[in-house]
């Protein structure tokens, strides 16, 4: 069975691992631990836990158990003291304050929710992410990252402060794979965050596997204003410090009903301007169904998202080579 | 294998229950629906979810869960957004959210925890205690009732507003029991709230049950202030509207610095005012462990308990014959 490890953490990544539980794969996902947003956030703040909310996201996404469960995991609070929290991020934050170690936290969860496969907190220390731009002004925490809409300046290095080592089971499952999936995802906020992790890098370069990249659908403003496909690989390549091997682009064309909500947000489609090659491969990949964040939901999450088994088709082709 | 329902909520039971789990009994307890303070209070105003506190309770009791299930359930968070609330309420209003009925909601977390025997909420629906006190002030809902600290006043009548009528799984186990096991507990905020909901004195009453009364260690000043065993038993009696069986009391002396803690609340040792009679049972039955609330716990809880161990051995005594 091939070892496929994803690495990310956010939204995108929950679609790849949704789509991929259902091929018979040995399936890992490493998980960014630098999100500071929303309930995660606060969670962080207020008990001083590892950040809960990539890792409920992965773990539901790799869940074999009852539905209820699921749902349960991905529940949030709409009121009262608990308004915008997940239960599942408050069902990790109650382990952490009653295990020793965040392995056992996962361990535990994973049994809960039946998961199918591994999911690695990329880091088990605490750290935050952290942004230069080419004014030379730095941006600190992954919460206000994401929530920045300048798009005049444009980033050019994220680090870590503290920098944190990895957790030695990320490597390992780095080392040992035999293809590592990124994207789709912020390419800021998601995928390198677990790349500047102490590491991670050489761990990447020793690796066998072969790297699939999967482009984002639409830009983010503040963070990848106006960057073409070509810009995000660019980035992408720039902090794996390694060539990618394939890349997955999406060429269905996106309703101009969707473009008009992200024009609101000075956000638009990525431009493919990659050239023809056998290992860039472009499919049908969006989804039939639009994502509108509740009003008690403080993050803005993506309308636009890949169709989880239409990705999983293309990715399985290429693995299976 | 003997039919043995547990009437009440609050730790008593939770103390009584965690003895008799370890003899083979056919156990169920019927748990009142009336509790309004901390963080069950908060969970029921603010999401409109039924009181999860009692239940959490019971189902931990009964539950052969790993030990880090378990305290996970009792778990109380102690900063942030979710100071004061117990994990397995959480759990419970969560699944309140999203199942259609309570009784998928005790079988969600039975299951979890692995409870052996059923916990029965009295009723389904939404009430709020209310007692009349001899000067004809009423005061409403539990919570407040057991704040009220004015010992000058005495309960002359508890009524549920609205009236609601009992569960029918809470009916079925007392008419099918062979005892039915009372206190230990505040009498009018954890025992007589499930006398008062609508059907289960006639149930009660048609019960071929066996009624054991287990006796309060302590007074409650504003509830009980003064009261002395005959007049905690009257009062039950008084709801139950049958007499009970057996009554246990405590017969080892209360160490005086304990006392003397109590002492500062104006609260004292339930004198034993009961005749010598073969049906009232007098053994050493106090806990050597004293419970101390952590400061961020709202609620006050009795320092000295009753040791479970001692108490279900007595009681398995009574239940064998």
């Amino acid at each position: 069975m091939k070892k496929v490890t994803v690495i990310g953490g956010g939204t995108g990544t929950f679609v790849v691992l949704s789509g991929l539980r259902d091929y018979p794969l040995k399936l890992s996902v490493i998980v960014s631990m630098m999100d500071s947003g929303g309930s995660t956030g606060k969670l962080r703040d207020q008990l001083g836990v590892l950040p809960p909310g990539d890792i409920r996201q992965c773990l539901v996404a790799l869940s074999s158990a009852p539905k209820l469960w699921r749902e349960l995991f991905l529940y949030r609070f709409e009121k009262g003291d608990l308004a915008g929290h997940n239960f599942g991020n408050i069902l990790l934050a109650a382990l952490e304050k009653n295990t020793g170690n965040y392995t056992e936290v996962i361990d535990w969860a994973s049994k809960v929710l039946g998961t199918v496969g591994r999911v690695i907190p990329v880091t088990l220390k605490k750290s935050h992410l952290c942004v230069k731009f080419d004014t030379g002004e730095v941006l600190k925490t992954e919460g206000r990252i994401d929530n920045n809409r300048n798009g005049k300046r444009r980033i050019v290095k994220a680090f870590l402060e503290p920098r944190v080592s990895a957790n030695e089971m990320a490597l390992e499952a780095i080392r040992e794979s035999d293809f590592i999936i990124f994207g789709p995802g912020d390419i800021y906020t998601s995928l390198i965050p677990n790349l500047v992790v102490q590491g991670v890098k050489p761990a990447l370069q020793k690796s066998k596997a072969k790297i699939i990249y999967i482009a984002n659908l639409m830009t983010k403003k503040g963070q990848t204003t106006n960057f073409k496909a070509s810009d995000h690989l660019r980035e992408v390549e720039k902090y794996l410090v390694r060539r990618v091997d394939y890349v997955v682009l999406n060429n269905k064309k996106i309703p101009p009903r969707i473009l008009k909500m992200y024009q609101e947000f000075e956000e638009k489609e990525v431009e493919d301007d990659l050239p023809r090659d056998a290992n860039i491969i472009r499919r049908s990949l969006i989804s039939e169904v639009q994502y509108i964040s509740p009003k008690y939901d403080s993050i803005k999450r993506s309308i636009l998202r890949h169709d989880s088994k239409k990705l999983a088709k293309v990715l399985v082709e290429i693995i299976k080579g």
